[in-house]
């Protein structure tokens, strides 16, 4: 069996992968994620070519959470993964870039702007390999938001659920009925894409059968 | 709180409730589904309409699940919502419907033929409420699959999992990785349609916050 060393504090990619049949090691990162993207942004800037766009802020903190595991990794592991989420949502006024909500207000008025509309869930993924080999891609997956009353919205917030998740919602969680439908994979709205884990194994050599644990290759029979 | 009956035997409607934080009871239908089907298929075959869509096949399964249990039910509660599923496929000479896989051979086939193609994931849903109210509706997801290997489809095979399932496939469990996206609903192609759920509650004038649990109310915070 390969292992796999999963460099996310998120319990959604966890759970993601276990229910996918893989039981990764767990190990987070210690990167200054702001700090890097400032250097971004202003690496950006000098450049004269705008702003970083969304997919390309993602697999930059995806590759610096992997390298920085891969560096400090505490158990032997033959890869590790990195993973890092942002909604894109068009509000009318351009596209802007949301992270988690800083509290219940902010979570509400964001719902409030979200409603009945669309938005881009930007997953970045960055998979070393046993050697030098490192490989990464963001899978980027369209979002429709139903058009919720106020009283859903005030209900929702209310869980708690909304201020612990990029983008202030869930698909796989209380806010599964709140997205009428998705355009790309599931997973990667949840926070890691399989179908693109298993095109980044297949580049350094590897299969999505060799991660399966051996309780999830008896649980099906 | 408002109580909901599911009449459906399947783990992975129960585990899209409860992971909406919606926890049912449960009470399976003694439903004839072939018998149905054969009257359904007579009636058209008699009307001269052709064979019937399986959005509605699974609308009509859906329906009759449900008012059976409703009729029958153990238990009081205040809904009572029927599901069932069917992934149509086409092979190149026209749309096939299929349901689980008889044997590891057959599962082993439709792979074979399925792979890099596409499908179309049938969920009807029937919702009873406390009086006379009913209502039903169909959600249909396009499910892209990935072009697997030989081997992969052995190794896939060999866990028993799809032996269990519509169409031979998941996209919860450890097929994630082999569906490479989809269009439309994800808990849909899982069994049964959580935004779909959500307009037929509200049909019956029911909000999604009524049916949410107290456990589930609680884990967010």
């Amino acid at each position: 069996m390969t292992t796999l060393l999963l460099a996310s504090a998120s319990p959604a990619r966890l759970a993601t992968l276990r229910s996918a049949g893989i039981e990764p090691q767990v190990q987070v990162s210690s990167v200054d994620e702001p700090a890097l993207l400032d250097q971004a942004a202003a690496a950006a800037a000098a450049a004269g070519t705008g702003p970083v766009p969304a997919a390309e802020q993602v697999l930059l903190l995806a590759r610096a959470k992997a390298r920085d595991v891969r560096a400090t990794a505490r158990t032997a592991a033959d890869l590790v993964l990195g993973c890092d989420s942002m909604l894109e949502l068009d509000d009318g006024t351009g596209p802007t870039v949301v992270g988690k909500p800083a509290d219940a207000a902010e979570a509400a008025a964001r719902w409030r702007a979200m409603r009945g509309r669309t938005g881009v869930l930007h997953t970045g993924h960055w998979l070393i390999g046993t050697g030098t080999d490192e490989v990464g891609a963001t899978s980027s997956t369209v979002v429709h938001f139903a058009d919720l009353t106020d009283a859903e919205i005030d209900a929702y917030v209310a869980t708690g659920e909304p201020l612990h998740v990029a983008g202030a919602f869930t698909v796989d969680g209380l806010g599964g009925p709140f997205v009428t439908g998705i355009e790309g994979d599931h997973h990667g709205v949840v926070g890691l894409s399989l179908p693109l884990l298993r095109d980044l194994l297949g580049q350094v050599g590897v299969t999505v059968p060799e991660l399966w644990s051996t309780t999830a290759l008896t649980a099906g029979r």
